[in-house]
């Protein structure tokens, strides 16, 4: 594609909306062309395609391009990136200014806690075992994990949180939260203790799932400190952000067996340099940041910028506005 | 271990046991040792140890070997079998006779359920590919499948069907039941349809799953005609006998593309042949035969006989009794 496609010829003049793209731009944006000045663009034309803009979409949410090209004045008054997590966009500018930052909670939760589920019992069940006995076609019974009845520390109380906590009991697993809010009787978690606390709670885990926005609570929280507090036994599962994880400490801890496994959908760098050390470990399962990218995920993406552009147009109260202090929506799903 | 071990010198007289052994001995067993004559014995002892026993413990249910060394006269009283399929032990001479069949009925249930509904995951979610891009050291992001709302026809309302059911349906899966009692308000499966139906359900299922007991009625009865019948996109899950499946037409269909996988924790022959042409076949799983077998399930085994054998030598029900001619145990697991 083009670094920036020039507005349509017999557009009627509206708003302008940058929309940053990689390779492939979003689906079913024409119903909003009518009225809207559209500008496709890739990192390399973000500076140009902000000037002058009132909105700004970030289709491509791994792109890190908005710092180095926010406009010094007249930003645009709202952004809106095709992600869960925002800490892309957590610059002091965008920060501070009056922009309004909205996400895409909502989408990706039940993909998300039907894709930790596979990967807690790809561990129970040892699949990667199978499929490695399998390509030496070898027949190599073993016993293998029941998950009823084992113990999940879940970090994250958001939506993707408690969308885990919900399949993981509904399978017969005892799962606790760790979040900002603790509270003995949460609808979801049952226990959800804070974040002060959230060190204590791991030597109780046979699974811990991080889930939690990246933050500068929980950049680097699974160190070699807080990962020695877990079982021997444990798995970690990371489907937050990878920068969660000390990725040095997550690799000596499984090379010297300090923790049992690690899934990691994200990383600190993405993709996954072909070099790194995660990639051969045995007790490693690495996947390439898809957890919630279901079959049909991007349509369902564009369809919530669309909507929440419409009530950007309307006046009308915006989903999924990101509390920028905090770094992640506050409220329920839907809410303002 | 020896094929026949003598009799305990200073135990009391008491029944004659044959426990049938490959390698090992079930745990456990000291418990009766007081009271009993305990014979473990290999396939090549067993005519011996049949002997004037009075009752047979299968251990090693893999065995085929009951058939020829059953006593054509006073034959044991009781045989029981660790596992819950007893197509090994439905020859005539048995089936026919006053014996009393027992299973390991109510042992592997939770454990198969959990291993199905984690190789349904491993479908969905492309956990083998995730293995294969790992080894390759290959970042290679794909979209996966939901299962919320995706529909299953699991072929056997027995428990470990009916686990199955309760398992699938907890996660958000529409289930309904093969099995020989159809009815509408099933309070696992929904519905159940007869077999007599069972072909014309296949078209509506994502995910078929084979829990029936080999017998007759059940034996070849995934072939080319009825695995035409299922969707292009659907996978075969088969935990139930190897033989349930006739296996030279799933690899024509897996090659051919018209069914789109299979999970085998069964086949025909155990174990697979390193030259099977299933090993290679990209869109199959294959497992050894392992689904039931959690950590702690032998102990679980042989303590389910032992408190047969209390029950034997007190006149009590028994746990499991197996209906001959259905092949499998007509009531609920603890009933007689």
């Amino acid at each position: 594609m083009t670094a920036r496609v020039p507005d349509l010829p017999g557009a009627a003049r509206g708003p302008v909306v940058a929309v940053l793209c990689a390779d492939r731009r979003p689906p079913g944006l024409e119903l909003i062309q009518s009225a809207a000045v559209v500008r496709y663009t890739t990192a390399a034309g973000l500076p140009a395609a902000l000037r002058g803009a009132d909105a700004l979409f970030v289709w491509d949410f791994t792109s890190t391009a908005v710092e180095g090209a926010w406009p010094a004045t007249n930003p645009p008054r709202w952004v809106h990136i095709a992600s869960a997590g925002v800490d892309t966009l957590l610059f002091s500018a965008l920060r501070d200014g009056d922009v309004v930052l909205t996400n895409s909670r909502g989408v990706f939760e039940g993909a998300m806690a039907e894709y930790v589920l596979g990967l807690v019992l790809a561990f129970a069940k040892d699949v990667p075992g199978t499929c490695a006995a399998q390509r030496e076609r070898r027949w190599h019974h073993r016993e293998t994990e029941r998950i009823d009845g084992r113990a999940v520390v879940i970090v994250g109380t958001g939506p993707i949180g408690r969308a885990i906590a919900r399949m993981l009991r509904a399978v017969g697993m005892r799962v606790e939260g760790i979040g900002r809010a603790p509270r003995d009787h949460d609808p979801d978690f049952g226990v959800v203790h804070g974040f002060d606390q959230w060190v204590g709670r791991l030597p109780h885990a046979d699974f811990v799932i991080a889930a939690a926005p990246l933050t500068a609570r929980t950049a680097g929280m699974f160190n070699a400190t807080t990962m020695a507090a877990m079982r021997r036994s444990a798995r970690l599962i990371n489907v937050g952000r990878g920068a969660l994880v000390v990725t040095e400490d997550l690799v000596a801890a499984l090379r010297d067996g300090v923790i049992a496994g690690a899934a990691l959908d994200v990383v600190d760098t993405e993709p996954l340099a072909a070099s790194s050390p995660l990639w051969s470990l045995p007790t490693a399962l690495i996947s390439p940041h898809m957890a919630g990218d279901f079959v049909g995920y991007l349509p369902t993406l564009a369809d919530l910028f669309v909507d929440n552009y419409r009530r950007w147009r309307s006046g009308s109260p915006l989903r999924n506005v990101v509390d920028k202090r905090l770094g992640y929506v506050l409220t329920r799903p839907g809410g303002g």
